[in-house]
């Protein structure tokens, strides 16, 4: 029988299948975990992928059903209906993916031109003799004048210690990083002949922390790493890790600690998959949200915690790396690109670097969910922002059953024919909920009217509805589905939060819009950056009326763009520039004491998409 | 019985005393350490000090007979001669001084203007409130600007972490210590409002460690402080500091924290003295010779162990404090003067530039004796400098009864009537010889014919010669008058030690006038820099050949110079540029590899003022 080989990216997985199997048995051979709730009956439309070359049969009856025609002129498919006729490229959305494929930390990059603040230059010196008795850090500057640079050259002790032995063990032949910055030329590292320069970037969310390790000289990504931020001990969200730093005097510097250590191992994993060490890194650039910049960089976080919420510092810093423990190259330098405000941090403006929010022409909205949601909105090239309370019901906190989207997590739901199916992440047992789970609940229970737009739950509306201590509850897995061997419910108070969430959320868009003067029908382009927002169903968000009731194909769902925009920026002085100038360019509205919020946000409340207009 | 008073400077004592007492009993009823070798003979000389004002006796005959009468006219007496006839005013030159008042640190400072690297700033900000809400560091930086402070201003976080709570228990006012570099300005402290910015200026001797702290507002030196270099328990040269150095990795930061550590507790110190903290030091500078200097900044000291004796870095460098370990101000750097060669180091920089010499006219020659004797000659405004091994007989080292010049040190002597008269350091029973003791001893002895020139000590040549394990020695001080209870004797092989020493430092500057084309009739100065040749005497030196024969006038011992260089730098950035021009303007003549070296050193190892000419 003839066989094909079907090329799944970006995991860059190659499987060889026969002629007519369909492309998810394609994924499920190779082991690439493509979503598919129902199993592969065409009816839960989890398992999209873009075929983007080579031969598959033309869309089916199922397919023509659960597609729009924009989506399939695009080249969207369900994997489980298109069956595989020659050599194929398939393109697998991140949405479509169930762990441990999905790595939180990917995000669509703009490919921006490699100039990066570190360049590193391999030179051969005379030796010194009794005749030529120049200092050894006198001689190196001599030879990198001859490459153009800016003498006096400066550099820190560590630097310099390297130089004279480096020097005499290496045959007077050395590698030298220097740093182009506003006050000259800066000596990072004295290393080898021929070592490339190594920079890593790095988004510190309040939750998990994703590191990008990228060869300066090429721009090429090593190599990527998740991890859970190890802050999480001292408290789960910003508010409770700032009451906690400023709790004692030691607090804060312990919080710091956690987040370099583990900085440091993401660095040296990185590091020795690429085959080199953390020396060979040169420059790198961290973004974060306000307090967890402010925990990073060693900076006070009381005044973030009250009224009015200011930041200690806002501009973007260079500061030393050996300052705040990161233990690179010597002199190497962190770049943390400047803060919008208290609650709309650098995590943010590296969002809008690496969405292009800020240069698209039109009306664009664009969010980064988490327990604070930070919109954006460009409206004809005005840029306003804000920050909404949103909470940490999507990170699975408050909810009875809640979970982070971690092994055994439902992530994925469906009422198909009024039963409950479910995907959960690792296809463990399931054990909680997490965000985009609970959303695909809520969403799927009230367009089955089991939910009122009120959020209340008919008692007689499904046979899985029950009592229990805390109001009536929708019986997601009973018991003995379960990982842990104990019912997993949705509980009236769970939809409760979610409405608190999305309110929230949606208010802060309506204002934004509201102080430009449009409605949601003017928003040309909607943003959905971070990892929460990358997996969740738009659909869903679209039928609680969390998100506007826009054509599908004006949303767009970017991963990580906050760490892209940490790439870029380690990649670019331009995109440091432009970031810079970004935050310059916002305007920012503190929500706080808007008198215009309660009233946007009591209208929100009800799980219906039409209050949008 | 009338009474007058008696201001001994630069000491600052004022003595009540009878009208008709002899300036010597005044100093001793006052305890000003006035060295008195004879006891008030007149014969010794050494308690010379100049009548600056009021009226004394005029000159008797032992005055004229031991003072010449360009002295005389300069207002120079012997103080166990001059009688009080009124209120006066006396200036002590160092060189009468016995210790405790001597502390080897103070020296003739260049009067310069007030022109500091680190400025300070008192601003009142407009509190935060929901209508302004900059970032605390935006504020101050907004609020300096209105100073005339160029933007970006920049800092490090130990400094940003003080703004945000300062501004908010000190009513939204602080002081900010701005440093203008070339780089633009940063701010290295945040303070109260009205803190005077402090600076420590160190000269960081192989031996002893010189400091000063300085308002650098005014200018004003608030406090100096002496101390031995605890680098000296790990090897009491230069060349054995530095082989303990490299024998293990972890020796150098041995050495460097042992200094470290002793530089932070002058400055405590000296802050306290002055009712402030070591965080109100705003600035630093230390100069140092080359290996110090490298032992201090972190730097490889290997390569300066073996031919061609090559700095790892000789440029100025600023380094930040807390890098190396001081405890000053948050953000406070350490200016470290350029090197000139591995041999001639920013503490020679530093005299150069306190003593004036570059821009003086003529052929002056300075002098900065040590173990290393750095040289430098400027021939009609051609700077050529030398480093010559005088070794380190005049600490004592390499000398039957040699040490240190510390309590119980001889550190004069004359034979008078062939009598051996000394005075101790302390005045305490002596223990031992010091340099200057030394000196003394072999220009009397040679004086008196007991010395041979060629440093033969004559058997029959004075009752208190016997032969000695060490071949024939002078018995300098009986057992019974010691204060360990054992002879003080000056053996032969002493005397070759001086013979050595001398000639090392004379062929260092024959070498140099030989370069320039001239002889040492052309010297129409004479510089001597340093604790050790301040003390000495001028003529003793002259006796044995270490100086040439010139005109007194036209010798200058002007004390601890590279403190007092050191000081300048602090107070003044012109002083930097200037110590850093004269750096570039000095030619460095290696003596290693000179093949007139051998030549002229073994010409001037006889103990003859000739053959200078």
């Amino acid at each position: 029988m003839t066989k094909h080989t079907v090329n799944f990216q970006p995991i860059g997985r190659r499987v060889e299948i026969e002629h007519g199997a369909t492309l998810l048995e394609a994924a499920q051979t190779g082991g690439v975990g493509l979503s598919a709730v129902c199993g592969g009956a065409g009816v839960c439309e989890t398992c999209r992928v873009y075929v983007r070359e080579g031969a598959v049969s033309p869309p089916n009856l199922i397919e023509e059903a659960g597609l729009d025609e924009d989506e399939l002129a695009e080249g969207l498919r369900l994997a489980c209906q298109a069956e595989v006729l020659g050599d194929v490229r398939v393109e697998v959305p991140a949405s479509s993916l169930s762990t441990p494929q999905r790595t939180q930390i990917e995000g669509e990059a703009l490919d921006v031109p490699v100039e990066p603040a570190v360049t590193t230059y391999t030179v051969k010196l005379e030796p010194a003799t009794q005749e030529d008795l120049r200092s050894d850090w006198r001689r190196l500057c001599d030879a990198l004048a001859a490459h153009g640079l800016d003498a006096p050259l400066a550099t820190c002790t560590p630097v310099l210690s390297d130089l004279s032995p480096r020097l005499r063990a290496q045959g007077w032949e050395v590698s030298a990083a220097v740093r182009a910055g506003a006050a000259g030329c800066e000596v990072v590292r004295i290393g080898a002949p021929g070592d490339a320069p190594l920079g890593f970037a790095v988004d510190i969310g309040t939750t998990k922390l994703a590191g990008y390790l990228v060869n300066l000289q090429t721009g090429e990504t090593l190599g990527m790493l998740g991890r859970m931020n190890p802050q999480i001990a001292y408290g789960e969200d910003v508010m409770a890790r700032i009451s906690y730093a400023v709790q004692s005097p030691g607090h804060a510097k312990t919080l710091q600690t956690a987040l370099v250590d583990a900085l440091n191992e993401m660095i040296a994993e990185l590091c020795a998959a690429a085959g080199a060490g953390p020396s060979h890194v040169v420059d790198m650039v961290a973004v974060a949200n306000t307090a967890m910049h402010h925990l990073f960089a060693g900076l006070p976080v009381e005044q973030l915690g009250t009224a009015p919420y200011v930041a200690a510092a806002s501009d973007a810093l260079n500061l030393r790396a050996a300052e705040l423990g990161i233990e690179i190259a010597p002199g190497a330098y962190v770049y943390l690109p400047p803060n919008i405000a208290g609650f709309v941090g650098a995590d943010h403006v590296s969002m809008l670097l690496a969405s292009n929010i800020p240069a698209m022409e039109g009306v664009v909205v664009g969010l980064d969910i988490g327990t604070n949601t930070e919109v954006t909105l460009n409206a004809n090239g005005k840029l306003l922002s804000c920050s909404t309370a949103s909470g940490p019901a999507f990170e699975g906190a408050h909810i009875h059953d809640g979970m982070r989207a971690a092994e055994g997590a439902i992530e994925v739901f469906r009422l198909i024919d009024g039963e409950p199916q479910y995907q959960t992440i690792d296809n463990t047992p399931p054990v909680g909920i997490c965000g985009s789970g609970i959303l695909d609940m809520v969403a799927s229970l009230r367009d089955a009217e089991i939910l009122s737009a009120a959020g209340a739950m008919q008692p007689d509306g499904h046979l899985r509805i029950a009592n229990s201590d805390h109001g009536p509850a929708f019986l997601v897995a009973p018991a003995r589905e379960t990982g842990h061997g104990a019912d997993i419910k949705l509980t009236r108070s769970d939809v409760s939060e979610i409405q608190l969430a999305k309110s929230a959320m949606r208010a802060g868009v309506k204002i934004l819009l509201d102080e430009a003067g449009l409605t949601e029908r003017d928003i040309d382009a909607f943003i959905v950056a971070g990892a929460f927002g990358t997996y969740i169903s738009v659909e869903s968000a679209v039928r609680i009326g969390m998100f506007p009731p826009l054509p599908r194909d004006r949303y767009r769902q970017i991963g990580n763009a906050a760490g892209m925009g940490a790439r870029q920026c380690l990649v670019s002085v331009k995109e440091r520039a432009r970031g810079e100038t970004i935050a310059r360019r916002v305007r920012y509205l503190e929500l706080t004491n808007d008198s215009r919020f309660t009233d946007r946000f009591s209208q929100a409340v009800l799980l219906e998409p039409e209050p949008w207009f």
